[in-house]
């Protein structure tokens, strides 16, 4: 079949809308209607080129919503008609990782995953004519939903209700699951727990309103850009704390003395490993736990004195928020359409495919916090 | 009163046997006869003038047992003949830290601890006469176990059965608990789990055998001493890897092959910080734990890529086993004495106070695991 997508034909260059040739799916698999998709900060670090397994050309996007429009051989989890966010964490429940019951980075499909191809090898979107590159285009994270039609594992889509409107729940893809899970399935926080959120983009606010929702104590948020607080007031901040303004060396003495000795919980939400080290060091000594959600730059190191740990700090990382994607991303879903979260405020832009390269101007120069495309 | 102890008149000197005074116990306190008393590692870190905040003169020695008698006005948790084991960890169960039920690391003595004094704020001991650096000589992490008397807060000795033999149990007041303590309270390893241990000295052989009592499958010691293999095969390892033979660059990839994928846990038993960077790497993906228990030289940092804990490996620290000190104790005491595990064969070497410098001249050259004195 063909279908319209933008197509990221090499690092640094905005992508072009085509009319690409895609295969049906197979064994196993399913095609389907992408109906929107958020732009991610996970998307520009590839087309800026600073992923250095960063494949081209490909469809890149990994933050969609859409309704399944065939299923191949073997399909039973979904049917024609479901609607479901695609997930570029699968869950398989089949391999050592899912069947370890502790951790949500399933494996099933992650070799042929980070070689931008299906699990049978082969890329199903072609160009036509050929172009200079050839006429094979990659997968993207096992995604493409940049393109108004994709394949997908039937194991890497979520079934979710189908009273969710597409052009908020995409974002359920991604960022707010990075964010809310984080609290939520990695971290575990408590009722009454003191929080600290370093960096006030799209997920730490997800992580503020997450906190907030289990029912933390203090939440404190840490940016450098104080225009940032009204916004994440509006999730769940209770103090902020500019860097800038009482000093970048102090900073984790000031977190330490709101929480009244430590945080029970830190999150790191800005890739950058200083920061990283501060979530660290912020923590409660005995039990607090630093999250890393950010990704730092290729070869960059986090470092501290061992000493923190040893005296019952816990240093950790979340990817996808540890959810699984088919069992926990439907239940976001369902807080999303209760009201207990709240998605709408943090989509700031809406546009047709066409425009999707102003998602990445948007986002470069931050005056974004999500923007969605609708096709 | 008056008691024969070994006093460290400043670092980098033997010790001398002398006769000190030793002030009696004051409200919430008791007076304690050594019995015996194991010399440590962080005994000799002290010693050698490693420790930026060592004080000196000083009774060092924090790994003792013995027998109450005297107590001070109020005590009522334990009474004159009860057999105990001094806690330079106690736990008063009224401090945050210990109501927390999170953390082992009771604060409420700390501050004077730290400086070498009661909580009240003195030091106990005074030598006669006065020598050149004063009179006043300084308690040592609070326990002070080379002299036959010592006297400490009521939280900070665990009682313990009478059966138990002292110059056996004394042990249990640092390195078994250190040991045992990181793998069952603050790893919390499961029966079937892979274990990788890093340093087969005395605590190491206490992580592995904490983790055969507990029914780990792969005991993976790593040591570049092959002389190390025989007594930790003995204790539960069931496999041996030396960084010497192999390649150091090459450890982290054949534990991973070992585990066949990565351990569930990893206990660093060094000190060394590039070892602690191993213990973490050669983590299973999605959840590994590393346990870091070895005290690194001062200023020393870890380091890895944030992406290790992105993808799910987790960073800790254990002190004193994470074991609470009044609570857990004994049931090490009772594990001893019910022969679930072996301190006899750890002990090479007992020798009377007079001899104490010897214990410190074999731990250097490598050829005690525990030395005992026993008064």
């Amino acid at each position: 079949m063909k279908t319209r997508a933008a197509v990221a034909w090499e690092a640094k260059k905005p992508l072009t809308i085509e009319t690409v040739d895609l295969e049906g799916p197979k064994a196993g698999e399913v095609l389907v209607e992408v109906m929107a998709t958020g732009v991610c900060h996970t998307d520009a670090y590839t087309l800026d080129g600073l992923d250095s397994e960063g494949l081209f050309p490909a469809i890149l996007g990994h933050e969609g919503a859409g309704i399944v429009r065939e299923v191949g051989a073997g399909v039973t989890s979904v049917k024609v008609g479901d609607h479901v966010i695609p997930l570029y964490t699968p869950e398989c429940r089949q391999c050592k990782t899912c069947l370890s019951q502790r951790s949500n980075l399933c494996t099933s499909i992650r070799a042929t995953q980070g070689k931008g191809v299906m699990p049978d090898g082969t890329s199903r979107f072609r160009c036509e004519p050929t172009k200079p590159q050839g006429n094979q285009i990659f997968h993207y994270m096992g995604c493409s939903t940049f393109s108004n039609f994709t394949v997908l594992p039937e194991i890497a889509v979520a079934k979710v209700r189908e009273d969710a409107p597409f052009d908020k729940i995409c974002y359920i893809g991604c960022g707010v699951t990075t964010g809310i899970g984080a609290v939520i399935y990695t971290a575990k926080v408590w009722p009454g727990a003191n929080v600290v959120v370093f960096g006030l983009g799209g997920i730490g606010l997800n992580v503020i309103q997450g906190a907030r929702m289990v029912g933390a104590d203090r939440i404190i948020g840490v940016d450098i850009n104080p225009a940032k607080q009204e916004m994440a007031k509006k999730f769940g901040m209770t103090h902020f704390v500019n860097p800038n303004e009482i000093g970048t060396d102090k900073v984790v003495q000031a977190l330490v003395d709101l929480t009244g000795g430590g945080a029970d919980f830190s999150f790191d939400c800005t890739g950058n490993v200083n920061v990283m080290r501060q979530a660290l060091e912020c923590c409660h000594r005995g039990w607090g736990e630093s999250i890393i959600i950010g990704v730092a730059p290729a070869g960059a190191e986090i470092a501290t004195r061992p000493f923190q740990l040893v005296t019952g700090r816990v240093w950790k990382g979340s990817a996808f928020g540890g959810a699984r994607g088919r069992t926990d991303v439907p239940k976001i879903v369902d807080w999303y359409m209760e009201g207990k979260i709240n998605i709408d405020d943090l989509i700031t832009h809406t546009m047709p495919l066409e425009k999707i390269n102003d998602a990445f101007d948007l986002m470069h120069e931050g005056k974004s916090i999500r923007s969605v495309v609708v096709f």
